[in-house]
């Protein structure tokens, strides 16, 4: 299982125009048959500070979804919102 | 609901140090009554990096859970091998 982090950093101005494109990112990510979790959340002290929170089988499934026709055009369209470069971090799961 | 993902950011060699102490931090977490979610993963191009992504019903639960007494040792234990302080972020989801 592959856990994926990726943050964006928002204009402040932009935050309106960037939500319905997150939101139709989630709704049809979430329709991808290999996305096991793909959710959005908003920094409680910096409300142009996003989060999605991933799980994808592994780095091929995460591959294709950043092949996807929602995917390859939303995320330019919200990249030309931000205010400074968005982090992704691929992560494992630490056994208990 | 209150997302929480809290990073680490741990000397190369005090991983497995501290990976005994994470252990214990998450096992007794999970048993705490108000916890939701609270999983421990680690960056794939930094062993030291170490993120929680946790889940509370509200500020009050993570509140309850700074105080235990699991996390009030154990967290120092942890931090005594920090390389750069670690990050806490706050989060809400993001309506559908």
């Amino acid at each position: 299982m592959l856990k994926v982090i990726a943050q964006d950093f928002i204009k402040p101005e932009a935050i309106d125009i960037v939500l319905p494109l997150y939101r139709e990112l989630v709704e049809k990510t979430r329709q991808e048959p290999l996305c096991l979790a793909y959710d959005l959340f908003v920094d409680q002290k910096d409300p142009g500070h996003f989060v999605f929170i991933e799980e994808w089988p592994d780095r091929a499934a995460l591959d294709i979804h950043c092949a996807t026709e929602h995917f390859t055009r939303l995320v330019p369209l919200i990249n030309a919102h931000q205010r400074q470069d968005g982090t992704v971090v691929l992560m494992d799961a630490v056994p208990a």
